[in-house]
């Protein structure tokens, strides 16, 4: 996944929208339907199509990133994946996605102390010239110290933003530092920087840089942008606590290609007598170039296809229809996204209740929900079912993933059972994102999470209550 | 550190050779021995010169690869800090040592599903020619496994090492499953294999590949050879799982070039009236290029000039003179060792006692020694003295260290403190071998354990006696 520092502002904003309280009782969901969420449940806690699911996709395809040959390859894994599964209405909706050529980057330490550490641009940066480029850095912590920095501080320099975050369950201190990677070169740009360097959005003490998108806005020049890792910072750092000046190198060969066709893939199990009704799961197919994408999100992949499989698998027949979009290019542009809200403008009252799984593998640690406050009642007869995963009741402000957000936006309410992220940002958009950090356990559970809530969002006896629109996340 | 095959073997011969037991009660330390030998661990406990000097070995130096620019600013750094830390007889004794440049090492499964994995060239391997090597390859788990295959078997062919090893304290396991490393290019060149992958000698689950010496005799070709990570040997091992052939892609630049100048880097705390009579702690001031050599070995030279230091800072006279030698070209090819062997031939009879610091940073967790059984009594006295540090006994079977084994093959006894290994091979030989691997607390306990040691090792009233002679290691 990536989040984009907006993204905390409307989460607190939902919070105001939808934290209004309700005396309402919601009807309540049918013995039959209930024991039946029994039933998927047992199941689902030793069935291990998720964890099969990811290992396949990172084994079979690999990376996986937007425009490159993994990327379609991806595409076609995924519907043959959705036949084998059962699902119905397979299809693709093809989209446009940008081709962002990563190449190599080296960046090294001059003075005062030479050496080389690794780096990785970060996504939608330009490359350097050839020779790549030397300049005296500055350090600063974020985009705040930046700004307070004299004028002409950081002219012709290279800014290195440090800026450590703290390990957390919760995805709270990523959205708060990922604006250093979002905005920071160019911030820095606008002062006249001529190349960034970021401590890496990471809670690892291994040496692994984390890539990332960045933004790229018109009105100043892009300028090149990497990454080091947390072991890299600290021993940069200790070069500045020197009190020498510290000069730096950076070359890197990242570049802009045309455009190139992707798609996200749909599939279905229709409903019975609300099959207008969509019941929508979400996860992202693509992933970034560096690692195989296991945790980011061949286990969101994973997770949502178990789930609409299951139930059917089960034998059981929803009210409402499961739809599954895998959707492209989340991670540099979210043009699959833009793509799915677009083509669907006429039906996106249809779009009754959304779920995503962009959080890596789980175990799911609190079943969080926004949804009209009047149907929070209805969220505490799901939970019953759910308490034997050792999950805690939750929020009504869950965050939501990213692919689904313009829907939300719109009104749809969501199911967001948070995953456990402990550990989730020693590994996204890293090398080490593979298969060896998924823990078959973990996905079970989550797996078994997002059964249980599709079923009982499908069978709802009463009318899911749509929320304020808002102004999209992009 | 490296280990060759043979260590394992020779430490079982070791088993036998001093294992006859003693009842002769060795000369017990004077009380003010003791009593300094007490306050020496007391101010070991809150020192942290071991620490701060591997942090200013990796920051201001770096990775310090035989032969290369780090190597020789490694030399100079040596010398500076014995000259801050109140050394005498400062000195640098020059050796040449090789120069194997590792270039850039690509790696790819072709077939049946094509991607990308990260690798490490093997120490000493030749390079690939310039479009890289392709072939259908061969997964085996040993050299055991390779030699029972068919005839042809493996002809033109890739070989695929894929021997896994169990995370332990001790150094047994790595000593085991070393060999696939150090003889299997060499044993597929035999057979006519044309490359050679490995899975890591690893415990780690993160996705480094780690590099380290491999032999290359000279009646087979040198074929290129690199190392995957365990993440990726899965993933590999996962593609041969499904039944269809398997294609594999290496591409190396790896070469020899001259050979280069280096030094062993010596300094003494001078004796008293035994400074006839020299204690000696080793420990190798190189590193492989791709880290900074944090555990491997900064942790070992940090440790051994600690030691030292403080028991000068103490304002104590050793009766033995200490001597501190910090190894030139442990990593690949022991040239320092055997230079110093060689020009101390006249003077071998004159080590009495040897201590060698080269598996991280600790903490000891039992103190071990390679002793003349009539020598253990003195062990046991200086046992009880660093009981507070929280370690075990130990054995008299200590597996000692690389650069002090051609003395100890002429019969040198060793205090041999075991250093918990348990995360080592996560990290050694890897770029992820940086600071943020040294736990303060583990060398702060492994310096005061060394300087104890020596100390107390320095004062003995009796005669240290030497133990058999045997072949040396190499």
């Amino acid at each position: 996944m990536h989040r984009s520092g907006i993204q905390l502002s409307i989460a607190l904003l939902a919070l105001f929208t939808t934290a209004t309280a309700s005396s309402q009782t919601p009807p309540k969901f049918s013995r039959s339907d209930l024991a039946a969420a029994e039933a998927l449940l047992e199941r689902a806690q030793s069935d291990s199509t998720a964890y099969r699911l990811a290992e396949s996709l990172t084994t079979e395809v690999g990376p996986r990133f937007s425009g490159s040959p993994g990327d379609r390859a991806a595409v076609a894994w995924a519907q043959e994946q959705m036949r084998r599964l059962g699902f119905e209405n397979i299809h693709t909706q093809e989209v446009d996605v940008p081709q962002w050529v990563r190449g190599e980057a080296e960046f090294a330490v001059l003075e005062p102390w030479p050496q080389p550490m690794p780096a990785l641009a970060l996504g939608g940066t330009v490359g350097t010239r050839d020779a790549g480029i030397e300049a005296e850095a500055v350090m600063v912590k974020d985009l705040a110290a930046l700004a307070e920095l004299p004028t002409g501080a950081v002219k012709d320099r290279i800014v290195f933003f440090n800026n450590p975050i703290e390990r957390r369950r919760d995805w709270v201190e990523y959205s708060r530092a990922v604006s250093v990677r979002g905005a920071g070169p160019s911030a820095a740009s606008a002062l006249g920087a001529v190349g960034v360097v970021i401590r890496s959005l990471s809670t690892s003490a291994q040496r692994f840089p984390h890539t990332g998108g960045s933004r790229q806005p018109q009105d100043v020049p892009r300028i090149p942008a990497v990454a080091i890792s947390n072991p890299d910072a600290d021993a940069l750092a200790r070069q500045f606590a020197s009190s020498q000046t510290v000069r730096l190198r950076i070359k890197s060969t990242a570049r802009d290609l045309p455009k190139q066709r992707s798609a996200n893939v749909i599939g279905e199990i229709p409903g019975t007598d609300l099959a207008h009704e969509i019941v929508i799961l979400g996860a992202h197919l693509d992933s970034w170039d560096v690692g195989v994408g296991a945790v980011d999100n061949a286990s969101g992949v994973g997770i949502v296809l178990t789930a609409a499989h299951l139930i059917r698998a089960q034998g059981l027949k929803p009210r409402r229809t499961l739809r599954v979009v895998l959707f492209a290019n989340e991670e540099n542009g979210s043009a699959g996204s833009r793509a799915y809200a677009a083509a669907q403008e006429q039906t996106l009252a249809n779009h009754v209740l959304g779920i995503e799984a962009d959080y890596g593998a789980g175990p799911v640690w609190q079943f969080s929900t926004r949804v009209h406050p009047a149907d929070v009642g209805v969220i505490d007869q799901m939970y019953r079912v759910l308490r034997p995963l050792k999950m805690d009741r939750g929020t009504n402000e869950a965050p939501g993933g990213a692919d689904l957000s313009p829907l939300v936006a719109r009104g749809m309410p969501i199911l967001g059972p948070e995953l456990d992220g402990t550990y989730y940002l020693d590994v996204h958009h890293t090398a080490n994102d593979t298969m060896s950090q998924v823990d078959p356990a973990a996905i079970r559970q989550s797996a078994a999470t997002y059964a249980v809530g599709v079923w009982l969002g499908a069978q709802y006896p009463g009318k899911w209550q749509r929320l304020e629109p808002k102004a999209p996340r992009r």
